[in-house]
């Protein structure tokens, strides 16, 4: 079995009190098929770059065992490209520039291998096109979604038609208080099961995570970090954690999907350690399994 | 063995979405003793008030078991009182007017069979007061301190001195950040710790606290309610059960320190389900271990 991913692929430039990277791989399906591939071998990336994405970075995702079948390269096309500086706030970056470039036409097409893919996460991107995907998928067992402001403010009914399909929503806080409309979490988490997801997880950085379904809550924890260099890549890096466990278990009890959320915070604690993928380049399983032991011992009362 | 708590008593009036009281009865020593006399039976209470304070208060306190011997009642006098404003913001109230009356003279003096008080809590009062306890105070087995934003800005010598001689600092996450000018909550909390306490309870509200020695981390999960009628006293009412349960056990343990800081938000968690002491007014010890039981199974992974 697999986990299709479809998002984003860039090229960032990003600043933080921590230094700075020009150029860096980046991109939602990167850092979700990256922290995946720790747990599951069979990942399987949709996304578009241009003939400028350089070979190392088509090299790094093979060596993690990442299928490229369908990231498709346009040819005398530029890779989408993005510039953050979170040198005031590390909670949210202020966006220098944002090239879209191929990716401002992106319209996923799943290869015909990738149709009857078990586990599908369905990355930050437009909600018509997490649509397109979802007519495209013959068999989902599962299906994972992300979301951001610019959608909830922008395409509402087609986001709304996406939830209504799909099995997890995992959102940021502030996300969850637009959709919603309620400032209270946890009424905020109980409403987005009323739009059709049977589960939400709504990420609080530094604070944890809640995962809510009709009957049952989960206050997860973060790890108690002591320093962020870069948080670029963290919400996908969770979602990667958080299904690559999913699918490596293949259920989706309670007790599992709260073990799921835990390795995520755990992948994404790491992640946010240096810039771009760099953690997670040096990362291996051991040391995941490490923290994960380390969260466990804070948590317990 | 007893616990003293050293601290305002007032009356309130409150206004939040729910609704408001006018003459309610608040005070830091007030929530501590009520929230801690769920735990144990001896409490010692030394606060001040004016004629004006009601007979039916006293009698609610001495029916919980609080001691008000060091209740010092100033003929002619007027109670401190304090109107807050919470409708635009449950985390911060807008004072709507402080009238210190007799708690603007207020010298804590400890009756003779006080000063061999084993657990002693300084509510958050003026800093140089704190000093004056402890300066009375002969055999104290554990002290365990809170403060606020005004007196890290104005008194902050005098809180440095507190500081050092104080086993545990319990104080929200605005006021860590300030205190050590930390904005990562861990590395705040370490820097406290450099001050002189044992250990520090950093609280975040809705997303439950931190407690930290030089050697433990514990990521404490909050009580996860849906909705908050008025937040006067939570912190008060936390630091309450967290003493109460620690001096009921009798021992200080890293397992019974967790266990106490639960039972905190537990208690905290009750008490801002209504104005004022009125939800406490009718808590029972078995709805406390109810939620005690929920959250350690909302937590566990």
């Amino acid at each position: 079995m697999s986990i299709l991913v479809v998002g984003s692929v860039g090229l960032d430039d990003v600043k933080t009190h921590a230094g700075k990277v020009e150029n860096a791989l980046g991109g939602s399906a990167i850092y979700f098929s990256t922290a995946a591939s720790f747990f599951y071998d069979s990942i399987r990336l949709v996304a578009v770059v241009g003939d400028d994405f350089p070979q190392e970075h088509l090299d790094f995702l093979e060596v993690r065992g990442i299928g490229l079948e369908g990231l498709e390269q346009i040819q005398d096309g530029k890779t989408f490209r993005w510039g953050g500086d979170y040198t005031s706030d590390l909670n949210a970056a202020t966006t220098l520039f944002t090239d879209l470039n191929v990716y401002g036409d992106f319209n996923p097409k799943l290869p015909e291998a990738y149709k009857d893919t078990p586990y599908v996460f369905l990355a930050n991107i437009n909600p018509e096109l997490q649509l397109n995907v979802l007519r495209q998928a013959t068999t989902p067992k599962l299906i994972v979604c992300d979301t951001m402001n610019l959608w909830i403010n922008n395409s509402l009914d087609a986001l709304m038609q996406t939830l209504s399909e799909v099995d997890i929503l995992i959102l940021n806080d502030g996300e969850a208080r637009l959709l919603t409309g309620e400032s209270n979490l946890i009424r905020a988490g109980k409403q987005i099961l009323t739009y059709g997801p049977d589960r939400v997880v709504i990420k609080k950085g530094e604070h944890g995570a809640i995962s809510l379904t009709d009957s049952t809550v989960f206050t997860a924890p973060a790890y108690p970090l002591e320093s962020v260099s870069d948080p670029t890549g963290a919400g996908d890096s969770f979602a990667g954690g958080f299904l690559g466990y999913l699918a490596s278990v293949g259920e989706t009890s309670e007790a599992t999907v709260r073990k799921a959320v835990i390795y995520g915070a755990v992948v994404a604690s790491f992640n946010v350690e240096d810039f771009s993928l760099n953690r997670q380049r040096r990362l291996t399983r051991s040391e995941i399994e490490d923290r994960y032991h380390q969260l466990y011992e804070a948590a317990l009362f």
